[in-house]
């Protein structure tokens, strides 16, 4: 980290400061130039709040040269992690693919759907119980009874179960549910990341819709630094001026991240694009560019759908598209 | 609502649509056109779900002409609404004056902040007592501690009291609050809002960083459609690419939500740029531009702050923005 | 298109914008409800003003069922275009790979770059003569003497050159070019998009930074009403408020111009991500949803560049792209 | 300047690189440290190119300390400057009204609007003669009529005429033009900039859809770096994803470039809005966070305007604004 010292900081004022960050741990180079002085810290600094020291009368700029996020920094931890879910897993060449409809509707629909999303080779089963709407007037989901359905086709098939939690309260409801999805808008609801840092449950941390990727990364530190280190990170869509797609799925977000953490990374180009004819292109863009897995809705019957008619693929093309996506991940290998 | 059918649209399936918005309770007008068919829908649309409706296949496009909000729309209520706090208010003619520093950080801080910012017009005193921080390494508020000090602040002065709620499972800590803020992080917290919902505090509700005016009115509605109708909406910038600012204050927010609903909107210049020397302009323009209210950091010693240097302002610059603000009140008046 | 009247709109008024709609030469559906009056308007309504339409004070909104893009529309020319460039083209299924450094430098380094990415696949040699630079300070092209170097290059390998424009008064140094680049922010320089719609040029066209793909095709669309038919797209990165990427690659760019132009759509990772380490894995992604081709920059000493050090490619690295793209264009055929 | 070096660059490349900094005329601070060493440059690094050192192997991080203008920064100008135009002006305490229609449409409209908005204290008339139109098929302007009915009302009213440039080869035709505007589309047409600062005209230069406050000081510095210093900055809005408004007026940006520059800074809250009910309470706040000017659309007929009624003030509705304008400028002084 460097800290730039405004002109005319005095000798000390700077040795104040310099004696406040020793106490934190840091060593400290100076140097001293004609216009500004320069602070050059050493060691851990990502308990050191860069917003608070940028506020200090003295202080012209800070930069970090190192991340603050630890547990999840591939800096300390250079091998990607596996997430090991029942059977199966994500991450560190495990290619998870998670499908099902958007909302858990009635027995008959999770029934089949399930069934038809494994045999065309997905690895994980979702669906959502509880739906987060930006209208109180909208549908809201099934809540515990959509829980059951989905422990009930779990039970049927095998697939590990993936479905959103709003509230931590909620918890005990989730005992058997396999991976908690922490949806866009609960991204920085840090209150929520830090229960679910106490669970030893998978989390599927969703990037929120105006989120960069450092603050996705610190959400994940939240979780962790609870002790839980069992995080897959979900690439959805940010929000842009642009209107054809619901929003713009950052693709580079797969391989900045893989850079920058050995966390997995999955995408989901169903919510990102909002349309079922752009869900095969970007699912294979996915695939060709390093994702961990992808998240695709799936609907026995789109049309009659409650609230995933549009994006959601049909059974068949379900098919065609997992067969596409192994050949790319072929050609990768 | 308009929602234009797809070309092929067969007579049955367009009668089958009709029927069921007919069982919703509106009524459907059929203009029947060489390319396509609109159904002009009359009546309460508001619990329809309009991305649902988009999804179904024989459905090329849906428009509301009504918005999707209804206890807070100023159709329904054409009156501006007074939310009223002990022996204040905000909205209707009332300007508010919250005041205050990000963080509750001692005694002597808060008892001395509030004094000075009551002598200069203050009519509610803030300081954050539950702190979001991006990062989990950084400090996180005082928390119970916290608000003791507030409501000590609030017996010494008479000033009703405003702090941030993370998680609704704190609620019994705000029985003595006046105002809960709902930070900008947790503006689609449906989970919070809904319990907000049921209380009768008075609630401010800060804009997303990435919300549209839309979505800030959906959210007031989630609050308002449990019974709670005393909400202060609050414009503290958006997300942009713009780096010389925290965020982009908009303060066209102020009339377009005047024109949209009959809730008070209010301004927090502080948080929104990130810089002091910005608040006063801001915080000027705000007032011109019809804002209900202001919402202010304010420091005893802003190079001494534990979270909010740079953007608090001194007790001194506090004075001498409220007397301007005044005359700025009067031109308008 | 369909236009809401305000309520309060007298029969009069309604008569008279009717009548206007007629004059134009389309046709006109009328449907009285309640609460407002739609018309549908059918036929050719590309020619209708909807800014100016909006802005009547009987009117409420107004929306385009049918795109005003007429020339570059789908709809009206079913088939993928075909530019042909040369003995080599781009679209409907021919896939073009444009490579070379940012910045035309010198002899030798446009001899072997040249040299080299022809004979790992490339179809076209690109590289900067006319730079546009943020700053005046800046390095700004070898101008003229670049544009020498590259019709060298040309002769010497015979791949079509590609290099981009700033003035239309620099058309006759362009007269050897084989594609006219317009770079992202002359997008929407409309003088120089007449201009070049007098040419008979193949035009590379990038969409500009915080432009909607409607406006991409708008600005294709000035091109074309001028008589040039020779344009390709290229999706190159809009802004957000990301900053681990230069800029967000769209990549759903390339389905979705794909519904709604017969043009050609290729993408330029480089400038897109601004670093090297990114481009690879964004160039399989491109390939994989669909894109007609690629724009890669590639440097013989990327430590050495002008200007494009840090998101060029080593002919080596190129090399070993050119393999795997083609390996997932085997999987999509 | 301050330039972190990679960890494991050899002394002989740093070096190397001190020696390169030293031709270019700085003076090299060095800072080893145990994981970086630190190179602060000190003198005038405006000429060099922050990108190509980026792009360096042995840069990891180049961070202004200074800003890349020079003849645009307040630093080595620190007194406002005042633009003259004939006997009025603009910044350094004269506060510019510019006022007019969007679109120059006929001799009638030109005559009654010019006379109105001069008696209700513009200081320059505005209209539109050539039109940057998205589509080619809108109103692209009377062009060289426009331009003569312009200086007809300014013979009639003495107002010093604006109107906008889209070619630099136009030039002729702004002879007499008192000031001319570069819209948004074009603040990064470096070719029409630069034929700009070779003129003696007064420049007003529009903030892009999507720049920076420090791209827009960029652009100017294009035209001051040939010569021509007088130039007035103006903030029309920007692109953000909220639908409400046109654009997002960024108001901060008064305070802010008068932070950085000392060229004027006025508003167009017209163009910015869209919406002639939000001009008034947005020219308020304009002047109230003190903007040096305003913008402001005003036609005779707006809902009969050709491209500018819904956003157009009356001449009744601009004689109203302008008094309370007067008074909020009173409470700053």
């Amino acid at each position: 980290m460097i800290t730039v010292l405004k002109q005319g900081t005095t000798k000390e004022e700077r040795d104040q400061l310099i004696h406040w960050f020793e106490e934190q741990g840091v060593k400290v180079h100076v140097s001293v130039g004609e216009y500004q002085t320069i602070l050059g810290l050493i060691g851990d600094t990502s308990r050191i709040d860069m917003e608070m020291l940028e506020l200090l009368d003295i202080v012209d700029k800070v930069a970090r040269i190192t991340e603050p996020f630890k547990s999840a920094n591939r800096k300390f931890h250079p091998e990607d992690s596996k997430i090991k879910i029942g059977n199966t897993a994500c991450g560190a060449g495990a290619f998870a693919v998670i499908a099902g409809p958007c909302s858990v509707e009635n027995k008959e629909q999770i029934e089949e759907v399930a069934k038809r999303v494994k045999a065309a080779g997905a690895t994980m089963f979702r669906g959502g119980a509880f739906k987060p709407r930006t209208s109180p007037y909208d549908f809201q989901g099934m809540k515990a009874e959509g829980i059951e359905l989905l422990l009930e086709a779990k039970k049927a098939t095998g697939l590990p179960i993936v479905t959103e939690i709003m509230n931590a309260n909620h918890l005990p409801l989730f005992e058997e549910v396999d991976v908690i999805q922490v949806g866009a808008r609960n991204m920085q609801n840090f209150e929520l990341l830090k229960e679910l840092g106490k669970t030893k449950k998978t989390i599927l941390l969703k990037r929120g819709l105006a989120n960069t990727m450092k603050e996705l990364l610190m959400s994940a530190e939240y979780i962790m630094a609870g002790g839980n280190e069992n995080i897959i990170l979900c690439e959805r869509g940010v929000r842009t001026f642009e209107t054809y797609t619901r929003n713009t799925l950052d693709l580079s977000a797969v391989p900045v991240l893989h850079n920058l953490t050995h966390l997995p990374v999955i995408v989901d180009p169903s919510h990102a694009t909002g349309y079922a004819k752009l869900v095969k292109p970007m699912a294979l863009a996915a695939a060709a560019c390093g994702a961990d897995g992808l998240m695709i809705e799936v609907h026995n019957q789109p049309s009659k759908a409650l609230c995933d008619g549009a994006q959601s693929l049909t059974p068949d093309q379900f098919d065609a598209l997992m067969d596409q996506v192994q050949k790319i991940r072929e050609v990768l290998s």
